[in-house]
C-alpha cells in the first residue's frame, strides 16, 4: 500500500496503465535470419497498425495538414527500401532484427540529417519516430499511447501534462496515480474537472507499478494498493458503492439552494477551464461560473487565439450557463504556465515575475484581443470580467481604462454590448487584500485566489517540497486577509468571492460563511457537498467561530478547533 | 552623461579601473626571434613580480598553506623549462611570443591534465594560471587587480562581488559605478558600509567607460560624466566641497539624542556586515547596531565557521558596540545568497523556498553551532537574536526553543551567559506582519525588513527588471503591514525596529516616526541624516500625517503627499 494524496475523490479498482517511454537497450546477437525477419515483418505490420490506430483517433480533432504527418509515417513504415536493407542485414550478418533495424534506421536518420535542406530533416525525424516504434514492437516493449486505451485503467505516470489529460478518454480511464504533484497541481485540478478519481504526490508508485497490475485507488483517502488480494477487492467495491451511493444521495441537492439554516444564502460556482466543463458544473447544481481559466485556450493552441476564436468560446460558455453568472479570468499566463509560441523573460523567481496582469498591461494588443472578444460575448449572458494578479489600484485602473476603451471601440463599431457586465479582479497577492476597502471602490466585485495568496503570505513556493510545510490554508495570517478583503469588498456594498481549492474544503467553508464570504466556487465535483455543509450550518454562529478562529495564533491550532465544531 | 541608480551619496573625481577580465585572442605571426624573446622575457619579469605583489598583500590577510599557492606560481614562472620551451619555438618557427608562449603553455596544462593524479593536476591549474598573465602581459592586456590599486580611482564593473569589495583597498577607491544592481543589491550595501559613492544600475558603464579614462561620479543624482571638460570638473569639484560640507555640518549632531520636536526619543542604529563596520557606525553616531548580517561570516568561508570562530566575531562586535544594543540576525542564506561549500536545493522560486530560518530549522546542526557562538559571546555587551523569515509561530517557537535548550546546555557546562539577551523576529514575511499581534506574545521585538516585506506583498522580484515598477516602499499595503507590525508589538509591550533600505529614507522616517516605529536601523551613513529630519519633526503632527498617508489607495497618492510636507 502506498500512500499519495487525495486529489480528486473517488474509489477505482483496475489494471495499470503507465504512462513511461521504454528505455530501449539493444544488443548485438547472433541469430537465426528466417526467425528473425519474421520477427520483423510481424512487428512493422504492428509498427503500421499503431499509426493507422493513431490517425484514426486524432481525425476530427487535428488540421488536415497535422494529420498528414501521419500519412508520411505510414509511408516511411511502408518503404520496400527501409524494409530490403534490414532484411539484408539481417541475411548477410546474421544479426538480431532489432539491431539490424536501429543500425539501418541510424544510417538513414544520419543521411537525412546531413543534407542541409529542411525537407530531408524533417524525413530524418519521421525515421526516427518510425523506426523508435518498430524497434520497441521488436523488443516486445510497451509504448504508451493514451489515446489507444480501450480497457478500464487506472493511469500511472510521473506526472500528467496538459496534452496528457486532453488525450485520457473518460470512459476508460477509471483514475490515475502520479509520482508528483499537490492538491494543487494542473494533473490534480484537471481530475476533478474530469471526475475522474486520483491519487498524486504517490512517490513510488512509478518504481512499483508495473503495466499490466491490479490497483485499487482509494482517493479518499490518498492511498493505492497494489495487485490486492479478492478480500481487499471485495472491500473497496463496497466502498465503492458507498461513494456512488454518496454520490446519489447528494444529487437531490442538485436543484436545492445554498442556504444557511438561518437563512443567508450564498452562491456555489464552479471553476472551469474549457467550454466541455459547463456541463460537469451544471449537473453538479452549479449556480454559476465563479473562475473561467481562459489561458486553456492560450495553452492549447500553436498561436495566440484570434479574436474570433476567443469569442467563439466565450459565447458558448454565456450560453450555456443561460444567464447564471459566469466570471472569465483574463490570461493568466507565466510562473509555471507557459507558451510555446511565446518567450518568456528569464527570471530568478518566475512566480514573482512577469505573469498574467504584468504582462497583459505590458503587451496590450494580446490583452485588447481578449477584451474585445470578451465584451462581444457579453450579449449571451451575464459576464464578469475579472483582472488576474493586481498588486496595486493603478494596475487595475490602467486595465480597466483599457477595458472601457476597447468597449466604447466596439460600441462605436456597432456592436452590441450588454450593460450588466462586471469588471472585478482576483484578490491573490498580500498587497491587494490589504488594501481592499480602496480597490473595492474601484472594482465591481473580489475573487480571492487562495492557491497563489497562500503562496505569497507564507513566502513559501508551493511548488517546492522543501516549503511545503508552509502552505496553510488555515494560518490565522491567511484567514485575517480573507476576512479583510471580505470587508472590503462589502464596506462598499460589492460581493466577495473566492475560486482557490480552500472554497471547496467543507472545514474552510464554515470559517468562510461566518466571514461573509459571497460567493464558493470550486471543482464542480465539490459543489454539492460544499451545498450539503453550508445547508447543515447556522450563519450567526458561524460569525462567533469565525472570530474565534482569527484570534489563533497557529494553522494546527485554528484546525484543532474548527473540527471540534465542525465534525 | 550615463544615468544610473544613486546608491551611495557622494561625488568623487577619478581615472576609472576597469574591473573586466581582458578577452585574449591570439594570433600566430612571424616575428624576429630576438625581439620577440626580448619580450617574452620582459613579460615573464612583469608576470613575477605581478605575483609576488599578491603575495605580498595578501600576508597577514590569508592562512600559511593559502599563501603557498604563490610560491608555486613563482617557481612556476621561473621554471627554466617552461622559459626554454617557449624560447625554443620563437627560434625554430620564428613566430610571436604569445603565440609560442600559448602553445607551450597548452602542451603542458594538457600533459598535467592527462597524468591521473591531483597533484599533478594541480599543476595544470598552476600553468594555467600563471601563463594566462604572461600572455596578458605579452598582449598588453590590463588585469584587473583590486588589490594592486595605489591610485585614486573610481572603480567600474559590470557588478561587484563580495570578494571584490572585500579586496577595495579604501584609501584609493573614491567610488565605484555598476552596470547592473539597485539600491538594496549587495554592491549598493557595501558601498553605503564603506562610506564610498556608489552608481548602480548604470547600464551603459561598461561599454562606454575606458580604463584610464577621466570620470566624474555623481552619487547624489546618480549620473556618471567620462571626460569632462576642466569647467565641468570645476563645478563637480564645487559639489565636492558642498557634500563635504554638509558632512561635516552634519557631525554636530553626532552625540546627539534622536528626539522629535515634542520630546519623543526614538533610536538610530546602523546595520553591519563584519565586525569592520562599527566603526563606520560609532563615527556616524549610532547609538547601537540593529542588523549585524551574519551570513557575511559564512560566505567569505570556505568551510562553516566554527564555534569559536563565531564567537570571536560576536564577541569583537558587542565588546566595541559598548554596552550599544546589537541585533544579531541569525543566518539568512538561501534565495539570491549561496555558499561554496553547501549545496542547495534547485528550486524553481529560490526566493519562495529553502533559506534562512527554513534552513535552520531543517540542519538544526548550522543552526546550533550559530546559536552557541551568540549566548557565549552575551556577556560582553547587549546581544539581541533575531530569527530571518519568520512565517508562522510554530517556526518562532521552534527556533526558541532551540535556543532555549542550547542556552539551558552551556550553563550546565558552567559558561556565563547574560540575563539580558534578547529574542526576536525579522518581519519580511506578510504573514508575520498581518499576525503581528500573535508573535509578539512569544518575540522579545520584531524588525521590519522592509526589502523582502515590500517583495513578498507585492509578489514582485526585486531583483527581476520586469517587474521592478512594483517595488513600492510607499504603497498603502506595506505602509498598513508596517502599522500591523508597530501596533502588535505596543500591544504586547515590545519594540519594533527596521532594518529595511526604507529606514534611511527622509520621507519614510516622517511616516514611520508618526506610526511609532521604536528605532531605525540603516547604512552608517545615513544615520546623521535621519537624526536631523527627526528633530525637526513633530511625532504628534506626523501621527496625523501617517493615518492620512495610509488612506490613499496608491504609492503615488502617498509619495506626492508626504512631499508636501516634508519638503
Amino acid at each position: 500500500m502506498l500512500k499519495g494524496i487525495a486529489a480528486s475523490s473517488g474509489v477505482a479498482i483496475a489494471k495499470v496503465y503507465k504512462l513511461e517511454q521504454p528505455e530501449i537497450v539493444i544488443e548485438k546477437k547472433s541469430a537465426s535470419a528466417d526467425a528473425e525477419i519474421e520477427k520483423l515483418q510481424a512487428a512493422l505490420e504492428q509498427t503500421k497498425k499503431d499509426i493507422e490506430g493513431i490517425k484514426e483517433r486524432a481525425a476530427g480533432k487535428l488540421a488536415e495538414e497535422e494529420l498528414a504527418v501521419f500519412d508520411a509515417h505510414l509511408m516511411m513504415a511502408s518503404d520496400p527500401e527501409l524494409y530490403s536493407q534490414m532484411e539484408a542485414m539481417i541475411k548477410n550478418d546474421q544479426v538480431n532484427a532489432e539491431y539490424a533495424a536501429n543500425e539501418v534506421a541510424n544510417m538513414m536518420i544520419g543521411m537525412f540529417e546531413s543534407m542541409d535542406n529542411d525537407y530531408m530533416r524533417e524525413r530524418a525525424a519521421d525515421v526516427k519516430d518510425v523506426t523508435a516504434r518498430l524497434i520497441a514492437h521488436l523488443l516486445g516493449l510497451h509504448i504508451p499511447d493514451l489515446t489507444a486505451i480501450d480497457e478500464s485503467v487506472i493511469v500511472v505516470a510521473h506526472d500528467l501534462t496538459p496534452s496528457d489529460t486532453a488525450q485520457l478518454n473518460k470512459a476508460y480511464t477509471k483514475g490515475f496515480a502520479t509520482a508528483i504533484g499537490g492538491r494543487t497541481s494542473h494533473s490534480a485540478i484537471m481530475a476533478r474537472s474530469l471526475e475522474i478519481p486520483a491519487v498524486v504526490g504517490c512517490a513510488e508508485v512509478m518504481e512499483t507499478a508495473k503495466h499490466g497490475d491490479m490497483m485499487i485507488l482509494d482517493a479518499v483517502e490518498g492511498e493505492v494498493i497494489l495487485n490486492p488480494d479478492p478480500e481487499t477487492i471485495k472491500k473497496y467495491e463496497k466502498k465503492m458503492e458507498e461513494v456512488a451511493a454518496e454520490k446519489e444521495a447528494l444529487k437531490v441537492l442538485k436543484d436545492a439552494k445554498s442556504i444557511s439554516k438561518d437563512g443567508h444564502q450564498v452562491e456555489l460556482a464552479g471553476n472551469i477551464g474549457t467550454p466541455n466543463d459547463v456541463e460537469g458544473v451544471l449537473n453538479n447544481g452549479g449556480e454559476g461560473v465563479g473562475l473561467y481559466r481562459t489561458e486553456f485556450l492560450y495553452m492549447n493552441s500553436d498561436h495566440f487565439p484570434t479574436e474570433d476564436e476567443q469569442f467563439e468560446a466565450y459565447k458558448t460558455v454565456l450560453e450555456n450557463m443561460n444567464g447564471r453568472k459566469v466570471v472569465v479570468r483574463t490570461l493568466d499566463i507565466g510562473g509555471d504556465k507557459t507558451l510555446p509560441y511565446f518567450t518568456f523573460p528569464e527570471e530568478m523567481n518566475p512566480f514573482l515575475g512577469y505573469r498574467a496582469i504584468r504582462l497583459c498591461l505590458d503587451r496590450t494588443d494580446i490583452f485588447r484581443t481578449q477584451l474585445r472578444a470578451l465584451i462581444r460575448a457579453s450579449v449571451y449572458g451575464h459576464l464578469c470580467i475579472m483582472f488576474p494578479m493586481i498588486a496595486t489600484v493603478k494596475e487595475f485602473r490602467d486595465a480597466k481604462a483599457i477595458y472601457n476603451e476597447e468597449k466604447a471601440n466596439l460600441i462605436k463599431e456597432g456592436v452590441s454590448v450588454a450593460d450588466n457586465i462586471e469588471v472585478g479582479m482576483m484578490v491573490e497577492i498580500p498587497a491587494a487584500a490589504v488594501n481592499a476597502d480602496n480597490f473595492a471602490k474601484e472594482a465591481d466585485f473580489f475573487s480571492i485566489g487562495t492557491n497563489d495568496l497562500i503562496q505569497y503570505t507564507m513566502a513559501a513556493d508551493r511548488m517546492s517540497e522543501h516549503v511545503s510545510y508552509l502552505y496553510q490554508p488555515y494560518n490565522p495570517s491567511v484567514l485575517r486577509l480573507i476576512k479583510m478583503t471580505i470587508d472590503g469588498a462589502h464596506k462598499e456594498g460589492k460581493w466577495a468571492g473566492m475560486c482557490g481549492e480552500m472554497a471547496g474544503e467543507p472545514y474552510a467553508a464554515a470559517i468562510l460563511l461566518g466571514l461573509g464570504l459571497d460567493e464558493f466556487s470550486m471543482s464542480a465535483t465539490s459543489i454539492l457537498k460544499a451545498r450539503r455543509m453550508i445547508n447543515s450550518l447556522n450563519k450567526k454562529e458561524m460569525e462567533a467561530v469565525a472570530e474565534k478562529a482569527l484570534s489563533f495564533a497557529t494553522a494546527e491550532e485554528v484546525l484543532d478547533y474548527i473540527k471540534k465544531i465542525v465534525d
